[in-house]
């Protein structure tokens, strides 16, 4: 896929999260342009598309799976809502917008994150009604994955580290990134794979396979904030280093991690490529993600 | 039903709650502390004691019950962290203990509310795999009465009403307090009697009951905080005056407020004698709700 195949593809999904966001009315219209203001301030939509087309490649038709897309795509969000708090990373812009405490303010900011996370479930909950068996153990993996053994987890254990000035061993470092970064990408392919009828044994394969992309995904973050430069990555790099904050790169060097990214890799495209039915499109997507430059 | 035995219904409640609280270890143990410390930190389990009694009311049995009594609690729980947030109400103290981001700290305490909601759907969802076919439709109440037309959309209103210095209109306190108060009430009553299989139409009826529960239980508060006395009430009286806050008292007067109290709490009675089912037991506590004296 070309560069602008893969905009298209986000603008489709735009359009599928558009359509559950709530409307900007009522009394507390407030929180409402607050949540809208925070999904619809950009970003890979990554989530929802590895969503979709893990829910392709198992053969999934039909609708079932959009408000499933919305629902994750509302989870990340609220994560980083909450975390450019200034109680957390008291971080003011991101991706050139301000953030949403900084662009309303702090008590907003915590309701619409509370909003976003709460409505995560309201839109997975409006699949119910359709024909699809599925939901609830789709809903399980939602939130089991977001919660204190997925991706809050990894958030606390991250803010602990960083209470010790970042000091952490290379099991918690792994902690972190299994839970923070390949939780949500792990509930994304796995809710594809579960509302398309895979079984649980092929949920289990694309549970390791989302594990890989997760952490692999990490780790080159972790190189091309080393390697890169300003304008090829568009912010500051060298800033782990700065922070002194432990990465994959302080603990393994260049070299070693460069090869973890390949092995993580090439173990997750050939997980995907042991199914019956192969997505190509998912494929090449996976091996852009791993191997970008930005 | 006497003081002991009131007690006694409190503490088996806890007792089921506690069964589905999460054990307090792993990388995240932090979260966990916090979230185990703002839910045992006491509080009068109305509304898992509303939602056990209306469920036994329309002939629940079993345990389906069980996860959702923890869940609603988990949600009123978080609710009351994040209002504590020094960004929010800056309080540091609930109950005679220290509220969650005082004993811990903040992001702790955003995190342990995030945690809580989050783990409040986990909760529930465990209810999935016996055999009650109504997990999903008491999932939907749970998320549409917290959410953003719910609970938060009342909190946000009162944020709202706070930035302009209290001033509202009737439409406005109305809408806080079905919302920020009643919705959960509503809930709880709700979502008991779904599980147990009440039609729509009884299920509406129950959430007419549940709104005028909550209504009643508001003014209550209102009418105490300007008529009982600092002993009894065990905090500060007169605080709504002080704080220039607009109340069902300061809107329509002791008198007016009285008799709707009464009004109130005579059709909630009466609702629930409509049933063919009746429970002398959640009859009797809806009236001691609302005719307390502290």
């Amino acid at each position: 896929m070309n560069k602008e195949q893969l905009e298209e593809r986000i603008k489709q999904i735009e359009t599928i999260i558009s359509g559950y966001l709530p409307k900007e009315e009522g009394e507390q219209k407030t929180v409402i342009e607050a949540m809208n203001y925070s999904i619809l301030a950009g970003g890979k939509r990554l989530r929802p598309m590895l969503m979709q087309e893990t829910y392709r490649m198992f053969g999934g038709t039909g609708d079932a799976v959009f408000p499933f897309m919305a629902a994750i795509e509302m989870i990340h969000t609220y994560s980083l809502v909450h975390d450019d708090l200034p109680a957390m990373d008291n971080d003011e812009y991101r991706r050139g917008k301000k953030t949403t405490w900084a662009q309303f303010d702090e008590c907003t900011a915590i309701l619409a994150g509370d909003g976003l996370l709460n409505f995560a479930f309201e839109t997975a909950l409006k699949a119910d009604g359709g024909d699809n068996p599925y939901i609830l153990p789709a809903l399980s993996v939602l939130a089991s994955k977001a919660g204190i053994y997925g991706m809050i987890g990894g958030q606390t254990a991250d803010i602990e580290a960083e209470k010790r000035n970042g000091s952490m061993d290379e099991k918690q470092l792994l902690y972190i990134h299994e839970h923070k970064t390949a939780a949500l990408i792990q509930a994304a392919m796995m809710i594809g794979a579960v509302l398309a009828g895979a079984s649980s044994e092929e949920t289990a394969r694309i549970e390791k396979c989302a594990y890989n992309i997760g952490i692999a995904f990490q780790i080159q973050d972790d190189i091309l904030d080393v390697t890169s430069t300003f304008d090829v990555l568009g912010k500051p790099i060298g800033s782990d280093e700065k922070n002194h904050k432990m990465t994959y790169v302080s603990l393994y060097g260049i070299e070693k991690s460069k090869e973890e990214v390949k092995r993580l890799s090439e173990e997750a495209v050939s997980i995907l490529a042991s199914f019956g039915q192969r997505n190509p499109f998912l494929e090449e997507l996976v091996e852009r993600l791993i191997n970008r430059e930005k």
